[in-house]
């Protein structure tokens, strides 16, 4: 069985688990407060391109979002978001729970628009009760998105300049970061999207890590306090140092775009077999998750040699998925699955 | 500098680090579902005598904290707890964010009674106001206490009682667990904790793992839909094989037990030694925690060569402090430590 | 300027303010134990017909609904509801507030489906990644909905029992209910209603009390220890028995009926003369809510003289607009408005 | 049976009553944005002296409490209180339901120091795991205490320039603010609290109103989108208007005052009988709160014809019990009470 269902199936890459090892013994204080976390976090800034941001080291990304959200808006605050958005979707309610309404807007694969958050904040300032519905203050969203769909520039710019006119915080979650700044059609790159957001972050977890997120932020009202939230909301690791560790071996020597680099293009190389096959793509996009729509026969045949995840149902007899590629992916198991679908296909 | 000040100084055991390598290019699935945490949970409840017991895996003692008690409690519910309890100390009101008051009580070097939970609960049902008082539902305790000291089979069997007659449930934080089962005046197991105890878990973080805790529940109540709190608080980890790996290495071959027993023996060393020297303890204990009462002077003189942590001021002059061991203290540092310790004393 | 804007426009029928005056100055115990309430708690329940029904007097609706839901729910569970619910639409994010996400589905002219409900609640079983999402653990209705209409007795059954088959609360907000109760096509009484519901409340603010709400439970898991949860979210009263004389005037001698059907019936008198002059209804229904759909120009023509609300825009000329009649809508006043009706329409 | 347990066991002072009837057909807008509560809130700003103050309305003091508590902090903040504060002890946990700490501190006399404000500030600066616990931001207090005491000029300008050197905002709970205005040893007046404090409210539920309690703001952070709270806590009353007309009622002609000073002066007359009978005053105080300390055998006599509180135990045979005076008190059940303490004393 060839696991392609997440971007998680492995440990972390061979250069992340080196350094672990090489450190292991060394004695540092705890709480990310040691040189690793202060030098990972350097190399971030660097990275951006701007010395003033301040990065925090988390452990996972529904911890991410529920600390970062949690801390910027107060209890009569809200968050924008896609419909598909994760923390919408899937966090069991996270930002809920810790008061907070998300403010779905409906998406295009898996993107909002500067417009939509226009609208919904004019909805807001014009509504004779506007007391009596909640205050959007933030705009979530994903890049890539859950459909591994692409910002553009200019969309992020407009974004920003929506947020901005609105008194907004825009958020970028950055779960699969890497995997959309080595994409073929990616236009952002860290110091674009540090300008254009209050905060964000970038995903180790998917890309190369054993766990952990850098939380980078910009705007100031964001940073005040923020290392209480992240302890109070159970995201403090005591061994901070091997989030710091992780992120040293990640940022040093390009690491982070090499790795994300080959998930892509092995992404592309299954995306153009599935397509040669016969099975269209559910949305266009160009990063290590692919959504091909498949006659449920052929799914079915196909589980029994690979672990893929369903993703919505298409039309009576077929369905889409999705199969994912990542730093760890090897390219034999890519090309077993690609002779497999060419036994199958082109069928209909 | 050599760092005594917490039990989080170093990365994990060897052993576990070389689980990690070993297992780290596998293909599990995500979220804690894989066979690694199977087995690490297989071997826990081996190891407590009680096949049905539910085990789970969290990263940190924070986090297992607040998730078990939001978890536990309806929102008009609070949890008993010492004074010094890690929960209303220590946790930036992780409890309290949940929507849960902490009902503190004063200790007995740390620990608090059965008789004490029996008064509370009793004048909660006798207050003609007790609709507008908080409902005692949980009884917190940690084993080592924050102190280092340990409840005895008997406290723990009245506490377990006391809750029971009340309707509370018995939680038992074991973040230096496997330091208390080790210490020479011990008098619990983990069947008998197990018994006694509606969840506990036990501490890996300190206790020789990356990162860790096994949460081990007994109650049905408590088992519900408990994954569901995991993932909403943010503890569910993506590569939760992670967890079950270092797990299956502490429980395997007795690793536990043999490196918490180490670090108490150093502790125990320690501890003599400061003693001898004319360094009183704030408490006795005999687990890897050592708190002697010392002359400002002199704590600021070993602050130079030694990383250890403030407790309390005990007079103008002198202060309690906190040196601890762990799996990874090196008998040299000790031995260099003591040395220094006889050069000094007995002084006044 | 004459108010139609809503049905709490003014103070309390005159019954109710008597029995106000006449109890002032009597003594009784506070938080709603003194023999009005129960009294008032008694005349509910035979009015339904049910014994062992719990009722507790609440200020508002927000509050209500905010209570009961809070109270029923644990952390990681949320409620359906209707997008135009007023609890996922109208309240500041109160019930997200206390930690849970409103499941908002696509609704009917304010009304949900059974269908809707399994549909949902199969989505939430089959779903691999079920612990990463809310659990759908109640279902909130309001009758009258937001837009005046009514659940049939059929429709209200099969919510029903969806809601047993799938384990889900079912929770009818009631804060109309007289003017549901008293509608000409009503098809529900409050013994149907109480059989059906695990927990409703019949509103007072709007029907002709100064202020409450009385709810009503008939599942035995949602009555324990409520009154925790109505001190806890600041909703008891400390001279609770205003709520209870209030009820008591209401519901003796059919008064709360009585005025119900005043209000309808002059609301139907108003409908008509909407549609008569070319205006017609966005929603059909017979309650006290009214919704012509009416040219901008002749609304702003009408704005100066009387009191609406505005609901909605229909297309680039025409808006839907809310005219409320109450218990204390003047017959004269309502036949002004119509002879200004009739001598702008029929027009377009 | 005559209650003198607590200051709301009777309804509205008749002006009040007769306001509300005056105005109940009157036609108005909803939700506090009417004429009455206009002009109340323009009484108060006259009675303070300052008219940048904010005025909002609430229905109760946990309600009150509550809402501006979760309005002030951001998560990670607590709030200071004596021991015996309200919110420590009598509101189920509300503030904690919210998402925070009650920093609870020893009390004299239901009171707190500057000293004692100034300590923990200090402390939790110098902790060096700071970020490890809540953060005190803001300090509340009640005045009349629990216990009927009140704070000096002196102890109140001391807790607001030690709350401003800290950053803290200073609340005080005016819930018997009359009671202790009124009283013969007060030295506060509206103008001083109004500008020592960042927020505190007149209380009208206990002094004379049905129920109500104005909260009064002069710190612009605290001001910002407070009406959101309102609605979001379940405390935006539909009929506002209802809370202006009673507070019109209470703030022309000096009714507030004038009923406060007669409860006060039965409360003096009734406190001197206690005394010179032989039962001594648990607490000094001079408000409407009285605490005798009687022995049980006593109190069980007198249960049979009056309500009282109890308060504590003081020894094996005695305890503190509570009577209360109030606006509707009569002078007549004050002098039946003082026969028959009189028959009994002095004794023991």
């Amino acid at each position: 069985m060839i696991l392609f269902q997440c971007d998680y199936n492995e440990g972390a890459h061979p250069r992340v688990m080196e350094k672990l090892m090489e450190t292991n013994l060394e004695q540092t204080v705890g709480y990310g407060e040691d040189e690793h976390c202060a030098h990972a976090a350097e190399l971030i800034r660097k990275a951006c391109g701007n010395e003033s941001l301040a990065v925090h080291f988390l452990v996972g990304g529904t911890q991410a979002n529920m600390t970062v959200i949690a801390a910027a808006l107060r209890p009569h605050q809200g968050v924008i978001a896609a419909q598909t958005g994760h923390i919408n979707c899937h966090e069991t309610g996270a930002v809920e729970s810790t008061g907070h309404k998300v403010l779905a807007l409906p998406h295009k694969d898996g993107k909002i628009s500067a417009a939509q958050v226009e609208r919904l904040c004019r909805e807001h300032r014009e509504d004779a009760s506007f007391e009596h519905t909640v205050q959007p203050k933030m705009v979530y969203i994903s890049n890539p998105t859950e459909y591994g769909t692409l910002y553009t520039a200019k969309e992020l710019e407009e974004l920003s300049a929506a947020c901005r006119r609105n008194g907004l915080y825009l958020f970028l979650d950055g779960a699969r970061l890497g995997y959309g700044l080595a994409a073929a059609d990616n236009e952002l790159d860290l110091p674009f999207i540090a300008s254009c957001c209050d905060v964000f972050y970038i995903g180790g977890t998917k890309v190369g890590a054993l766990f952990g997120e850098a939380v980078v932020m910009s705007n100031d009202e964001l940073k005040r306090d923020f290392r209480y939230f992240i302890k109070q909301k159970g995201g403090m690791l005591a061994k901070g140092r091997l989030l710091g560790v992780q992120f040293e071996a990640l940022m040093e020597d390009g690491l982070y775009l090499e790795i994300s680099r080959r998930a892509d293009r092995l992404a592309d190389k299954l995306r153009e077999a599935f397509v040669r096959c016969g099975f269209p793509m559910l949305v266009e996009s160009r990063t290590n998750q692919i959504f091909p729509v498949m006659p449920d026969a052929v799914l079915k045949e196909l589980s029994g040699r690979y672990g893929f995840s369903w993703q919505e149902r298409v039309d009576d007899t077929h369905s889409a998925v999705r199969f994912c590629t990542s730093w760890a992916t090897r390219e034999e198991n890519v090309d077993r699955l690609i002779a497999d679908l060419e036994k199958m296909g082109p069928i209909r």
